[in-house]
């Protein structure tokens, strides 16, 4: 299994002007545990854009594992998404003001993947770590599950290890938020860290069945 | 006005094993910033007792700001209260086991008090500094409220700035309540300290009006 | 103990094109049960002119029991209001574009009245008769705390029965909110029959202790 | 296209003594609109047994429309589901003691199926109509989900139109449940019969591009 771990996260959108999964991410880039390097690049918040951005990083770096990052303004926890859907059915519009209304992220594409991550392990690992996380059956049908389905219709068929988290707002976006629940940044970042060791160590259990959704 | 500044925080109750109103308050014990120093005291989470040792700290310190902090498990932010109502009507026993319903705190005493903390200004300050917070309209009926209704009638004819914040789950508690909001200790110690240094510089402006609502 | 029943409910607000208060509320208009009879008086959501409609019905009407009922949107279940305080902190502009910031309902009035209804029976009446309902210990800072707070003013030191329950929307309101709960009309009318007969009861029991928090 | 509608509802689950989609739908049996007929049945909330049952139903009905609707204490209102994912992954044991944790509906079958209802049509036609109604992306990973992949998998590839409803407890269920929400069944009935001639309608468009996430 390749070391290198790719992480994504996407500029900000809908008028903030940080996004939490950037901030974390990026302060990951070149990141070195044992036997793995971190990886980073940031994605448009664009419908296909950010599809195009995540094969050309897949295809220079030849990661073993890929987790693409976003922000879920509202939610409490990480959540470790379990399923990425065709469709693309935007309830605002993205960064290119394009607004997609119930179209397939893949002209013919299986309706859905499941997440290639452990993504019970991952879980387990980070309230064991202290850190509120949970299984998430949905990632939306905004440009999160775009990226999502797409990274997982590039990676079928490989030994790629890929999913996605979302995360909540930042303490300073919630700030602005009334009612909104918030992590810190320094948070998410060790969460970020422990799943992908958990989806390393995964990646290299040879006896693991494989099965899509473990 | 004095420059002593006492800050409170409740033992563990209702099967939790820390205090996130405790761990923050006494991480502040001994603190000095330009012109105060704080002090604190654990409350027992004890309907009577909590007050008694209250009234005890305030007669020995003097303080020039008091501010009771208690967890407010399911809040998303630094919840700034702005009434303390004279009942104790408790959801779950207190920790000596006495569930008090539909007692008044003080027998005879008037139905609420008003924080005399700038309640406005702190969560002004607070959300400048990029901590989600609010006002809020209640401090509920358990123990908190009771030592917030109490501390407004121990200060109630004096100069001293009194009141109490409600902070959320610490992420390590969170990680055990699934849904439960969180905010990491090192926010809630930073916004405390906005909180109290608001709090001190309004009780040195000799102008301010005075009003309990301010 | 005079056996009009008086009911309030505000004209709508917030851009909504009716109110559920006012509409179960008038659904009410000449009801009879055993030995009651109900009056009711649209409310302007106003600051002020509210408080004077309802001192003039009050005058009026002589009632026994007087219940303002008024709109939540956003709450789940009929909330039977404990204690009004003094203070109108307007989120929203009132209907006569008055948007009042912290100043007292009644100047140099207590800080709070408790609802002298008999909450807890309302609650459990409610409960038992299959309709979600819950005591509040917040009716807000806009104007159903306004009336809420005017109506114990009024009521203060007479053997009148007077409190405040706040309804969730509407469906058809909520059709219009995403993420909004709501309840029937039908529901919402056999809860305040519940409501206010259970008051009533409580005012014929001369036994009773007539603490305001019962 | 046939104008037998068939709808499902549970039997009563976790501890509730009623099921609302049960009550709801069995209201339906034998009612007529113009050019159809509905058709109930109950469906036990057990893993296997619930999609046996069902295909007993349609083998011997040959509906043109299947709707199964499920009870999501919690949710707000009418939540029409527009995927069913190939995973069993139960928070609580079925009524048979029996709590699968990640397995397959269908060994071998596609990641997930849209529902093949005009949902977002349904979603309007509702709202149009008063009640309170969302697209959503998700019916969880318990018996309804399982139930509502069954029932994909069955009307595969036929011109059946099918799907899953979810719908808030009722108000005498809530009653019971702090903070939850609640709609009435009346309500629940009506949105019944807008959503099965929304979709019967779609079905006798023979022009209607046929997709399934329509």
């Amino acid at each position: 299994m390749n070391k290198t771990v790719l992480l994504t996260g996407f500029e900000p959108f809908n008028k903030e002007t940080i996004n939490p999964a950037w901030e974390a991410v990026r302060s990951l880039a070149g990141h070195e545990g044992v036997g793995y390097r971190v990886e980073v690049r940031q994605l448009p918040c664009v419908f296909g854009a950010a599809g195009e951005v995540l094969r050309a990083a897949i295809d220079e770096l030849r990661p073993g594992v890929v987790i693409a990052v976003g922000q879920a303004g509202g939610r409490v926890d990480l959540s470790v998404e379990r399923i990425a859907i065709n469709i693309d059915d935007a309830p605002i519009p993205d960064n290119a003001q394009c607004q997609l209304i119930d179209q397939p992220v893949v002209e013919g594409g299986p309706a859905a993947y499941f997440s290639t991550l452990p993504i019970k392990a991952i879980v387990s690992a980070l309230r064991e770590g202290g850190l509120p996380a949970s299984v998430s059956q949905t990632a939306g049908t905004f440009v999160c599950n775009h990226v999502f389905y797409s990274l997982m219709h590039q990676t079928a068929g490989t030994d790629v290890r890929a999913g996605f988290i979302h995360i909540p707002y930042l303490p300073q976006q919630a700030a602005a938020h009334p009612d909104a629940p918030s992590m810190a940044l320094a948070e998410v970042v060790r969460g970020l860290i422990i799943a992908l060791e958990v989806a390393l160590a995964a990646g290299l259990d040879v006896c693991e069945a494989g099965g899509a959704v473990a």
